[in-house]
Order: C-alpha cells, then structure tokens, then sequence
C-alpha cells in the first residue's frame, strides 16, 4: 500500500484550524505551473497518497476530496483512501465548484499564490464569495510546515543545449520576443515556464522528473537582454560565457523584489502559465500588467529544421530500441518469468544501450493485464506483477536525447490470448487502430483546431458503443518536455483550451488513441506526428497533413483485417514498409528476421 | 443597385460630431438580441446597404468598417460599398479588434447599450481603453435620430400556441423555471429572448420576420408567477384569459423601470441574451445580477414527444410540396423561362396549397450559377436573373407551420450542364453528400459537443484541399426561430459558444454541408435531425445517433456512384426509399411516378 496515513491529513487540519483557515486547496503543480514537478513540490503526493502525474484537492475541517481526471478514475481508487477523501472527477466537478458547494458561510479557505493562476484565483474566489466564504492567500505554504522530511530543490547543474540541436541561437530567439514586445508596445514579459526559459536560452537542466529544465525564472526586455534568476550554483563558467553579456544573472530569491521594479510599465505574464504572486507582485510595484501568451509557448511548438531533424534521428534510434525490447517480450515472457518492472529494467537498457539517452522522457508505462486499463498506470513494488500468458500487455515509453525527446505506446499479448477474450480484444484493438489512421491520414485546411479532428480517432469506437477518457494527442518538447502545449487534439472542453489551438506546419503531436476495460485491460497506439503542408491538386485553400515520426511495428496478431476498408490496410502496408526500411540498417540477426515478419504486408 | 448613399454615413458622423462622440458602433440586433429583427432594427442595412442576415459596422471620423462572416463574403462586396466601407472578416477580426487597431487617444466611442451584451461591452471597453480612448452609452441611437423614414415597431396581435402543438402546459414551463430558480438560489430571471417568452408563455407573435415573436420582455419569480411587458394593444381578452392570473401584463414601456425594483434581490440575466441595458438598470437598482444562461434556451432545445409528432407532421407535408416544386424545376425551368423570384414565388405557392402555411421561416434563397456561390444569398429584384440551361440552381427554404418550423436545401440542374463542369460539380456534390451522411449516421456518446462532431462533414471536401465557409448545423424551433440555440454543429471556435454545447436527446439540428465556388455556383444539402438515444449491444456508455427528419430527393444525376463506399450507398438507397414510403400518400400522378424515379436504388 502506498497509501497516505490520515495522520497527515489530521495534521493539516490542526495547522490550519491554528492559522484561523477552515480549508486548504492542494494542487500538483509548482511556482512555474509545471505539469511534471520535483520532489519537494510533491505535495499532493505526499498529503494523500496519490501518484498520477495530474490532480488536485481541496480539504475542509470535516471533508476532503481528491480531483482526477478519467486517466485516474482506477488508480486514485487503489492509491487514495476513501474512507478520509472523496473522489471527485474532473472535468464533471472542480475544486471551485466543489468548494462552491460545500463551504461555510464565513469560512476562510486558504491557497499558495506561487501555486495558481490568477484566473484561478479569480474564479474560485467569485463561486467562494457566493456562498458568504473567503479564498485567503497564505503566506508560506501550510504543508511545508508538518512535511518535515520534505526533499529539497535540486541542485543539478545547468548544462548548454548547442545551436546544432537548438536550430537558433539565444540571441535570434530573444530577438523574436523583442520584435514581440514590440508589436504588444510591452516593456518586458516575465518568462515562468521552465521550458520556456530553457528553450530561450538554449540551457537544459534537472531539477524536474524527466524534463530538462532547471528552477529558473526570466524577465526578457523590449531590446532582448534578459534577467534570469536561478540558484548560482547551478551555472559554471561555460554556461555563463554561453548566456554572455545580455543575459543578466541574479540569485533566484531576487526574483519577486525584481517584480516590483516595473512601476509604469506595460510587462506581459502569462494568465496560464504565470502564477498569482506574480500578477500580484507587479501589479503592486505599479506595473500594468498583460496577459498575454507567453511568446515562446508558439514559438517553441513550431520546430525548427534542425529539430525536425534532430527528432528523426532520434525517432530512428528509440524505434530500433523499442522493437528489440518488443521481440524480447515476444520470446522471453511468454513463459511468466518476467514482471512489470523487470520489463521496464529491459527496456531502460535496451534504450541505454544506443548510448545517447539523457533520461526516459516520463515514467513507464508498463501495465499488464488490469493494469493497462489505468491510462497512466504508474508501477511500483507494491503494483509489481509478472506478465501472465494470456494477458495484454501495454507499454508507453520515451526517451529524452539531446536531438529529441520521443514517446511511443505498443501493446503485445504476453503468449496466447484466450480465444474468447482475444477475439473482443482484436476488435477493440482493430476500432484503436482505425482511430489511429483516421488521424494519421487527415488532411485539414491551416489553422484547424486540434479540437475539431479530434473525433476522427473515436469514431470507430464510438461506433461500438465505446470511447476513451483522454485526449487523442499531445504537443512535445525538442528535448523538452514529453507534453508541450499550446496544441493538442482532444475534445474542445478539454481542460485549458488546449484544443482551441490552430494547428500549423512544423507542430509535432502525439496521436494516441486507445480503449481501455475495467479490470482487464488497456490498448493504447501511439505514435508521434509532424505536421506539414499538404499540396492537393484544386485545392481552394492552403491544407495541412501529418507525417508519423514513430517508426516500430504495430501487433499483427492483435488486428483482424475485416474490420479495415482498402485504404486503412493500405496505410497500415505502407506504414510497415516504412518501419522495415527505416529500422532495418539498425538491426542484424534474429531482430532483423523478426523486423521483417512483423512488417509483412497483411490482408 | 441597393447601395446606401453615402449621404447616411456623412449624415451619421455629423450627428455623431455634434453629439461629441468620435465613433459609434452598429450591429444587427434589436433589443432581444434577435437574430432576425423588425424593420425598425434594420440600422445596419439602412446605413450600409447590407442585407445580410448578420453583420456589423463601426464608423469612425475618417475610416468606417462593416463586418461579416463567411457567409457574407461575396455578398457584402456587392451591397456595401466599397469606397466608403472597409470589408472586415469575421472572426478573423472583430469590431473590438479594430477599433482598439484605429481608435486615437482620447476618443469618445459611442454604443447603444440595448443592443450589446454587457460582455461585448466589457470586453470593447478594454481593448479601447488600452488605447487611451473611451467607449460611452448613448441615450438614444444617433441613427433613429438621422433616419427619417424608420418604420414604427409593429402592431401585430399575439396569438395563443395551443397545448395540443406545445406538448406543455405555460403553468408546466412556468414551474419548470421557478424549480431552476430554487436551485440557483435566486429570486427572479430575467427572460428578453423572444423566442424564449413565446416558448414559456405558449404564445406566438408576428414583430420579426418569419419568426413568430412578439416584443416583450418577461420576468419569472420564484413561484413561477410572471410580469410580461408588452404593448397592451397586442392583447385581445382570449389570449389574457390564456395568460390568466399568474401573468400580470404591463406596458412595455415599464419594463426598465421594472429592473431597478429588485434592491437586494439575486436576479437572473442571461449574459449572451440580455443587452447590457437590463444589467445595467438591474445593477443601479441594487439586485445582483446573476450571470447565469436563460433558462428556457435548454428546456426549449428539448423537444417533447408532442412537438416531435408535429415537427413529422410539418416536414412530411412540407416535403411534399418542396418536391413538387422541385419536380416543376426539371420540367419548367430547362427552358430559361423562368427567374430565382418566379422559382421562389412557385415554391411559396405549393408550400400555401399545403393550406397550413403561416409564413416562410426565412426568406427563400432561390440562387441560380453564380449567385448559389453566397451561401445566404437574398434576392431582389435587382439582383433577379432568369434560371438558365446549364447552370445548377440552389434552394434553402423552410415554413412555418403550427405544428413544426421546417428548413430544407436542394440543388438541380437547370436542364443538362456543360460536360466539364458537370463531372466537378458532381465530385463535388458527391463529396458534400458523403459529409452529409457522415453527420447522418454518427454515433456519439451522450454529451458530446456539436463542435466535435463538425468535422465529420467536411473531410471528404478537405481531402480535395476544398471546405465551407459556415457552420454544419443549427438547431431549430419548434413553430418558433429556424435558427435556435443553444446548440449547433460547428467548428469549435463558432462565435458565441454554441459549438461547445454537449448534444442531447430531443435536440434538433440541421445537417447542411455544402461547396461554393465564387463566380460559379454553390452546392448545399440540407436535412434537420432529431438526436435520439441508440442502443448498441456491447455499449459501455449512453450512445446518441440521429434521425433524419427531412423527406425529399437528394438529386441523382449529381451523384457520381463511384466516390460513394457501400455504406454511404446503402445510406442513400435507404433514404431514397423512405422518402418514397412517406411522400407517397401525399403524391399522385405524375408527381407520384417522378418521386418514384427520383427515389429508385442506386449503384
């Protein structure tokens, strides 16, 4: 059991009841509103036990409840106990909204600033305020006070990402949130997203699981010099040369006085990716603030030549990697003997062995059997089973490289699937695929919203009665993060607007459909996407389409060739082809026999 | 030529001088937020020459802009003239856009706070005041006061919708507001859409065009009990004794002063619906405003079993005469002997033989060649043309019937067209008919927003590098507005939201792709739906599909087989032969052997 004492949840309460608050809202984020945070902003973790890599919650004196969307509804039942937390499911409720119901008239709720948006803050505050209660910002972070063995922040060192990956150099990139600034008559934007920075500066780091980044903050200014504020420990000489003169270093502590200096002046923060405090701490120096999208959020998503190559390279490496652990599963845990996490060891060292791998680019996914009915099933000791024969097995995995960060999910029956359940699961298995190509193969005019295409890879689910609670595709990091917004192709109401974002030549996406079935198993196929322009004959407009960047076998034994029109199967043919010519100079021996019959023409 | 004389916008921007204002905003609406709008409304059309059924326009001293979507793209550039108006696309730009681009520091921007949303007005005032200038209320439209000939609001009787067409009693509706208003907490709501107090009250009206309203506003308390503002002589004593005792009739002239009578009171106003006038008088009067949407936009959208037999009873009559209508188009019209208003006044003659006709439920586009390319095209007499040999012709028309509003668009060929043009007018046809049946035949869980969906009708044309300009499908009311929210088929970011409506059991919606191409010819077909909850043996959630409700031959000689898979043939074929089974008994000689062949198997 991984689950949290009520102690914890106990003491919080007391503290609180001591600070005079009736509440405490939790969320999993950090003062840069990362996705993925280090271990001391591990709060939601450590308070209820939760090990998802999204959620939040909110804590009154008599009740508490744990947010998640559809990707947890198994896990935080098995992490979260319900016996002190109740489990709420976002986005059918919210903390504002649950909060709205069940606060106090008079009740103080407390929240960490460094921790929400301000249009959070905002919205929250108003439901609170219709019930008579208060949303009060606290000064120090309550559980940071009884979290007594609290990890501290990182202190890896900042390392150089080279113009040869990065495609621009720092300064032509700053150059573009000068002429940026300009257009928006802004004096400065403040830079809080971790990637953002990173990408800017063309530094990396690792202070963040699996994201290359280090805990900075930057302030970019109307002729592009920038200040940059982090621990100065984490910067050598060669660093500071590779920065040079314009960008200027202080200590990360003089970041929020530095916010104060703004009096007069039209700065930009990010209503997204800015936290409150830092609204707040402008617009109290006398700054006006705007809100604007941070710059480089675009920017950063249209990669470069030298990163659409730098990913091809990679792509090629990671594939040959993960279809040598692919056959490896085939031939060697048939037999039982191997468990979730011996799998992950395997693949680790099949993707090490390239010799070029910085870290994997999110934990991995291995799920077998049940466990892959959890979307992002998280393995640990206590979760560890072997992968029984019979089972399907899913595995969702990537690797961070210096030219690219990749993420890719297969499925594989561990031996034989029983006839009964092996016939319902190649069907959902062929319905994924079908979704899958639905999206490989659109064509849609520039600017479509990733929103728009999104139910292209449900309908043949849906055909059948049948969905899946996540979003189709996410954007992805240059050797960055493993999800990159602003695009993404979900339903609209997906969380943040992230699929009210045009879609534009030079973007990459995941496409990721899968169907997952309480208790027994989980599909998912993944591969990574560029989009380019497409030039159709009569065409009236300017139209885009998808190359697929991922290149590994997808389970032939796992599809059923009925279920395909012409044109599917022909893409599938086409795609294999590509994956036996693309991987095949990486492969010698029984991998390459193997390669070469999983890529067969079928049908 | 109906160009407006640039006399009016020299008049305008003296009277706009003299008042001391530096600009004034005009959009197409009246004081409801209609859609479509009496003629003493029609200020745009009167200043600009516009007729479009949306539009906008923003005059400033030196430069004045006018405002139109997609729709209105060929259109506005032949109404509007292009010396003194800037074309400005929607929702490319906005009016708050350009004029936070073209406003000068220290102006005086004016509005008429009746005929914008308080959000617009918070949001234009924003932008504006960015730029040092100021957006200011006026007291009365500058533009009643320079035109002199404005129609006086009409004077039409309202007539009582009886139970037997609504399905609900008005105490039934009444009380179904008065359990939402418990639910929000609040005392009173606010109801300014026409539609809306038609639908609640089960009475009809004739104020604005083709849609059965009468001016008025309502406010419904918390136990259901109602204040109708409306011009008494609008009232003969049946429909009082219909309203009964539970409705207190007031002159509409009370209804602002009304407003400011709710002095700690929480009140409902629905912020897309109620102009910012009515916040605003709300506001001074001390009430909080509760931002919350018209409750009747939801309950209304639901169609109930009574309505739904209606609506099949209004589409199967309505079909009849559209296709002998369209029967008179192949016989009668290959000769060039006939015009888009003769077409339009012989289509009005079979819709009146029905006998049931009480009005077109917007005017028919009757749009020959070129003309077919303005999606909404309005013809006049100036722009009338005769129907010639070899051009293709499309109709959109629709009735208003007691039992049911109907909306319905065909194209045809006026007699044989040239080889070449017709195999692209048949590819595409074709593909605007697979996105047709592609939306047909969709299956979604429920909840599922329209803005999902769209894209299922426009991948056969983006796969040939082609799209449409408008959105794929808009609900429809019950003997009420052809175009009724809140919910719609559309690309996520359709202004106004409604695209991330989640679609329910009972809604209706029309189904209408199409292909337009400028200086040539336009293609629509145009079908409603009725969503309905489909089973699916294996289903693991609540499914929806929908029901075409629309009976009348899709036309067959612009069908090319070939581009249809067999599903989509099988769809058509199906169609054709209930078409057949269900205008049959309304058909007869050589009418019943036409429909026969328009209707036989293909493929």
């Amino acid at each position: 059991m991984t689950r949290s004492s009520p102690t914890r949840l106990a003491a919080l309460r007391a503290h609180l009841a001591a600070a005079g608050l009736d509440g405490f809202v939790v969320p999993l984020t950090d003062e840069h509103m990362s996705e993925y945070v280090g271990g001391y902003a591990q709060r939601l973790g450590w308070l209820t036990g939760f090990q998802g890599s999204a959620g939040s919650a909110a804590v009154l004196a008599d009740r508490a409840a744990i947010f998640t969307d559809g990707r947890y509804t198994l896990q935080v039942r098995e992490q979260v106990d319900g016996d002190h937390w109740e489990y709420a499911p976002v986005p059918q409720t919210s903390v504002a909204a649950w909060l709205g119901t069940h606060v106090a008239e008079g009740a103080r709720i407390g929240y960490d600033a460094w921790l929400h948006t301000s249009a959070w803050v905002a919205e929250a505050s108003a439901i609170v305020a219709d019930r008579g209660a208060e949303l009060v910002a606290v000064d120090a972070n309550p559980i940071d006070a009884i979290w007594t063995d609290r990890p501290a922040p990182s202190p890896a060192r900042i390392t150089i990402q080279p113009d040869d990956f990065a495609g621009a150099s720092s300064a032509e990139k700053r150059a573009r949130v000068a002429d940026w600034l300009a257009e928006q008559r802004a004096d400065a934007v403040v830079l809080s997203a971790l990637d953002s920075i990173a990408w800017t500066l063309n530094i990396r780091g690792d202070d963040v699981s699996h994201t290359p980044v280090a805990l900075s903050y930057a302030i970019v200014g109307a002729d592009g010099t920038t200040d940059l504020f982090v621990a100065p420990e984490k910067l050598d000489d060669t660093v500071r040369q590779h920065l040079g003169n314009a960008v200027r270093v202080h200590d990360r502590a003089a970041f929020q006085p530095a916010l104060r200096d703004f009096a007069g002046k039209r700065v930009a923060a990010d209503p997204e990716r800015a936290v409150a405090a830092i609204s707040d701490a402008l617009t109290a120096g006398g700054a006006k603030v705007l809100a604007l999208r941070d710059p480089v959020v675009l920017a950063k998503a249209l990669k470069n030549p030298v990163e659409i190559a730098g990913h091809r390279a990679a792509s090629v490496r990671d594939g040959a990697a993960l279809a040598r652990f692919l056959r490896w599963v085939e031939t060697d845990c048939a037999d039982g003997s191997q468990t979730e996490l011996s799998a992950t060891a395997k693949l680790l060292a099949f993707r090490e062995a390239t010799g070029l791998l910085k870290d994997t680019s999110f934990d991995t996914i291995s799920a077998t059997g049940a466990h892959g009915a959890s979307p992002h099933y998280h393995c640990t000791e206590e979760s560890n089973v072997p992968l029984e024969p019979g089972q399907l097995y899913l595995v969702d995995s990537g690797g961070q490289y210096a030219d690219g960060t990749t993420d890719v999910t297969r499925v594989m029956p561990i031996g034989a699937l029983a006839p009964e359940q092996g016939k319902e699961i190649r069907d959902r298995f062929t319905r994924v695929l079908k979704g899958h190509i639905a999206i490989a193969t659109a064509v849609f005019p520039d600017g479509t919203l990733g929103g728009q295409i999104d139910a292209f890879a449900r309908r043949p689910l849906w055909e059948a009665g049948l969905d899946f609670a996540h979003g189709t595709g996410h954007g992805i990091g240059a050797y960055l993060a493993v999800h990159e917004g602003p695009q993404r192709i979900a339903s609209p109401n997906y969380p943040g607007g992230a699929a009210m974002e045009p879609l534009r030549a030079g973007m990459m996406l995941s496409n990721e459909p899968g169907y997952y079935k309480a208790g027994e198993y989980g599909i998912r196929i993944e591969n990574l996407l560029l989009i380019e322009p497409r030039t159709i004959p009569g065409a009236d407009r300017a139209m885009l389409g998808f190359e697929t960047l991922t290149f590994c076998p997808i389970e032939r034994t796992l599809i059923e060739p009925s279920l395909l029109t012409q044109p599917e199967l022909a893409w599938l043919n086409a795609y294999h082809a590509q994956v036996l010519d693309t991987l095949s100079p990486e492969m010698t021996g029984d991998d390459l026999a193997w390669l070469q019959e999983k890529c067969a023409p079928i049908g």
